[in-house]
């Protein structure tokens, strides 16, 4: 008797927007590990009696607790359950995927992943576009922090730096101002349209219009305790 | 009697990937307006009886198009329908979405976009990475055509041209070959790993692991008839 992985995109954090398969499976999870930002009424569908595991990040060294929820992947499967490891957004999208797959492939036992919504894509929903046919052409998704929490000293700046395209920065609260001061250095203008979105399909969300230039001026000051996307370019000033 | 216009996003094409809420309007329309790429099983979620309007666009001119659309969705709103248009993809990624909602708008008719599975996203459940946590941060959309169906004249050619961001062609077929001209013209190396994924999510999916030169060649001599997505970039040759 051999378990099952499967890897669930839980989407933006309305439950309504997980897919129909994200769903089944996790109706039939014997175990469901969640992320942080993918709790909450997601939850209801695992089946009553299905052990619920937290396996948040926020916390502790992130080497430590990677090792740790591997860990947890290979003993549920090897056990015989159907486990879910739940994961906001998309799972594909910097869903930091690779070392649980490479331990489980070690391990010998299978999975799969499930595509989902990522946070990006409920923009149009709250009459943000992304993309224009005539001016936008490109949108670009983008992390935040490297491994160390830090601003990745290798990004393509000339590329996010463009206001034509949209950029949308996952996780990207606490490094931001580091990203825009670079973003002016290389041509930007300060003024260009930002829009931070935090708690995005929660309950609690809240979206603000600003610039660059602004924003940065307030997240230096901010706490980075809640999940926030933000989104820059000329797009992020118009209306669908 | 007022109707509704839902913008509802079908996913990459496996009717599992909807999402609840697309299910749900699918299941309570009265009309549902679909395009080329969001058709076949998807459509079984319609209630019998649901009146299901084909509005493809492969053929005829584009205005000509977007303008007999833009009437249905608002004479059967009018009429008091529940209307979904239902959108291949996410309908808020390239989904066009601006000139019917400026119609809808006009009109003084009520609607609501529900965001979706975008296609590049099913990359990671067939064992394609988008990001890499250490290597690559940076993952960009980009459409193959302009309203003409010609190559755009003016995108961000550096910001294409790099390979450590992974960049994803929606509707790229007919364009790739002038594309990667200009990506190696703008120093990208001629075998920097492409991947073409064909009716992805579907049946008839297909999937070859290539270069940029090889696939430009390949399809130069294509029919441009089926969807497709291009994948190009470092993570295009590398397996998660």
């Amino acid at each position: 008797m051999s378990g099952f992985v499967s890897f669930v995109s839980a989407g933006p954090g309305d439950p309504e927007l997980l897919t129909l398969k994200a769903a089944a499976r996790l109706r039939a999870a014997d175990v469901v590990l969640y992320d942080d930002f993918a709790s909450g009424a997601i939850l209801d569908y695992a089946r009553a009696g299905a052990n619920l595991v937290a396996v948040g990040k926020r916390v502790g060294r992130p080497s430590a607790k990677q090792e740790h929820v591997n860990r947890l992947l290979i003993d549920y499967a090897a056990a015989g359950a159907r486990v879910v490891h739940l994961k906001s957004g998309d799972a594909g999208i910097f869903g930091r995927l690779e070392e649980e797959i490479e331990a489980l492939q070690t391990a010998g036992i299978d999975y799969e992943i499930i595509p989902g919504v990522t946070s990006a894509c409920v923009a149009a929903a709250r009459g943000i576009p992304l993309t224009r046919r005539h001016t936008s052409r490109r949108v670009q998704f983008v992390t935040g922090p490297d491994v160390t929490g830090r601003l990745p000293a290798n990004l393509n700046w000339a590329a996010l730096a463009d206001p034509e395209s949209t950029t949308v920065v996952y996780m990207g609260k606490r490094t931001f101002p580091a990203l825009a001061a670079k973003l002016i250095e290389h041509g930007m203008a300060p003024d260009t349209p930002a829009l931070f979105a935090e708690s995005l399909g929660r309950a609690q969300e809240r979206i603000v219009r600003t610039t660059i230039a602004k924003l940065a001026e307030q997240l230096a000051q901010a706490s980075a305790a809640t999940a926030a996307v933000i989104l820059f370019g000329a797009l992020a000033g118009e209306t669908l």
